[in-house]
């Protein structure tokens, strides 16, 4: 329970009089409210999805009216473990309740509600953000009308798991992180959220597209026989890993991790994922890539088998893709292409609509 | 430079008369000069390829004279960082060289001079054990007569060393790590010995076989919403974690990965597997496993490719396993029959030979 909350967005666009052009764009693991463009005093600080989102790009901002969120129990301004808890006068730690993709959705609901959105154009988002407009077709039917999943899983498989299980462990046996209130000890479990952090990444990452991007280059051009860095792809990894443990909170990251463990919609349902999504209403377009290890082609499918068991209307593609699961926010031309021309059809559909 | 060194090794079996029945067992990451059978005082103590090795069994130690060594700077009995240096009285700690696997086949050969045997009739091992039976290859044709290759790769990838540099860096961050002369304060870096260890684990399984093995089950039968283990993937990799943490050295631990990383016999000869296997007169057997992730059937293919442009004589088997990496010490009736009929050819070629 949480007495309040605030919630840190961003929107692009302009709503218009219908009230039936908005896009909500849902964050994964580490991302935030600030999905496109950059702020006049910080130019450099560009939006993590910003080549899919803003004017002429895929979702256009010219036509819709794009909401970008950071999720209750985020570190870039909704509330969060590190926020100051009114109660106490101390920041929440390890007493900010755990979160889940459905409280998520919740949340997102209010806010639209705040803005007087009765229903989305769509709710996008990739990998974890895919859960969340998953969630928002399930929970919302009558209130979304495309649900764009990219990147996606009905829920996490074992060895997903188990990578986020090393990540949180890192973190919480880091002495820096006193059981979660570290920000009473003035000190940050660095150490652990950078392991974390070069853990997840590695899985963000083909084996492939690493060969290409570092193969076996050594940073100095030899061996030099000691354990600093050799290889590039050392390099890079630590690189990563220092500079998201400056700006990340550790209880976030691992709210987040839990998050993505416990969603599985087809729990409740005796895990019939066709049952689980029976109430949506939306159409969907599921989008997966070649190279994805973390979040296979495979489970794509399988969201679009229980979507085709219900008779829904569901568009998917899978993009020949080197990059694995960091496909979904690169560019690449027919990825790009299908997205932009899906949104076309929505505009057609809902931008030009005068309310009911 | 070391003054002097210790290896621990085991026998199984009677060297013949000739001599030529010797076969050396190369160990991997984690194991040990101790890959068969059991001792006395301590019957649980299994060997790590007792299924492999023995009485009857495919390496068939009624017929072979099997060498176990536990390699240059491991932790069971062979000189190592834990070891004390006598120029000092304490423990190499830090100052123990870096070792390579060249440096292994090296003092493996000095071992085979002392014992008197001048010809292997197999070197065989299994991931880092593979790349040591190929080092021999390379580095004493005329010292071994089969060449026994499993689940291994002729170099690493950039993501099998960022595995293995994620495991290095929470071993070396550990505030219990103190430069790894850790020893002369009396502690362990437990924490990062023991989140490497979680992290290989994952690599050495598929997610298929995690999925079989553990799927989404509870722990408890239900979500805690906490950090403990919820998941039985957690509890599993926790314990593994916690063991290996309990008798590892992770001085050593760094070292054999750091050995892994630097292993590319191609790389002297412009990345030119076939030259670098140009020495190589004996025959070869190849054996990889489908879902092995960390060393693929196709790096397994790299090998075969370049025997076969060399005009050798190889045996390549690919493996239908659903266990991953680990597959290669696992019960699998074709694994079994196929070494178990290999080690034939090599018991009527070489154990009844006299000598010349």
């Amino acid at each position: 329970m949480l007495d309040d909350y605030h919630l840190m967005y961003e929107t692009y666009g302009t709503l218009n009089a219908a009230k039936s052009n908005a896009v909500l764009v849902c964050h994964a693991l580490n991302a935030s409210h600030h999905v496109a463009g950059f702020y006049a005093e910080d130019p450099k600080n560009v939006g993590w999805w910003d080549n899919m989102i803003g004017p002429g790009k895929p979702l256009d901002t010219e036509k819709f009216f794009v909401i970008g969120v950071n999720n209750l129990g985020g570190c870039f301004g909704s509330t969060g473990p590190a926020s100051i808890n009114r109660r106490t006068g101390k920041a929440y730690g390890s007493s900010f309740p755990m979160v889940t993709v459905e409280d998520w959705v919740e949340a997102q609901a209010r806010l639209a509600d705040r803005l007087g959105i009765e229903r989305f154009a769509a709710v996008m988002g990739g990998s974890l953000g895919a859960m969340q407009a998953l969630q928002w077709a399930i929970a919302y039917p009558q209130r979304i009308a495309n649900s764009i999943v990219v990147a996606a899983a009905p829920k996490l498989s074992a060895q997903n798991i188990a990578f986020n299980e090393v990540a949180r462990q890192a973190i919480t046996t880091d002495p820096d992180f006193h059981g979660g209130d570290y920000y009473a000890y003035n000190v940050l479990p660095r150490r652990g959220l950078r392991l974390a952090r070069m853990i997840g990444h590695i899985t963000y990452l083909s084996d492939d597209a690493m060969m290409e991007k570092f193969g076996r280059s050594l940073r100095s051009g030899s061996i030099n026989f000691h354990f600093d860095v050799d290889f590039e792809v050392e390099s890079y990894l630590r690189h990563q890993g220092d500079k998201f443990s400056e700006y990340f909170d550790a209880n976030t990251y691992l709210l987040i991790t839990r998050a993505l463990d416990y969603f599985d919609p087809a729990d409740a349902c005796g895990g019939e994922l066709a049952r689980a999504l029976a109430p949506a209403t939306a159409r969907f377009l599921v989008v997966s890539f070649t190279s994805d290890w973390r979040f296979a082609p495979e489970r794509s499918r399988e969201i679009v088998k229980a979507l085709l068991d219900n008779r829904a209307d569901v568009c998917y593609a899978e993009i020949n893709a080197s990059h694995g699961h960091d496909a979904f926010l690169l560019d690449d031309a027919r990825y790009m292409a299908l997205v932009r021309a899906y949104f076309e059809n929505v505009a057609a559909e809902c931008c030009a609509k005068k309310t009911a």
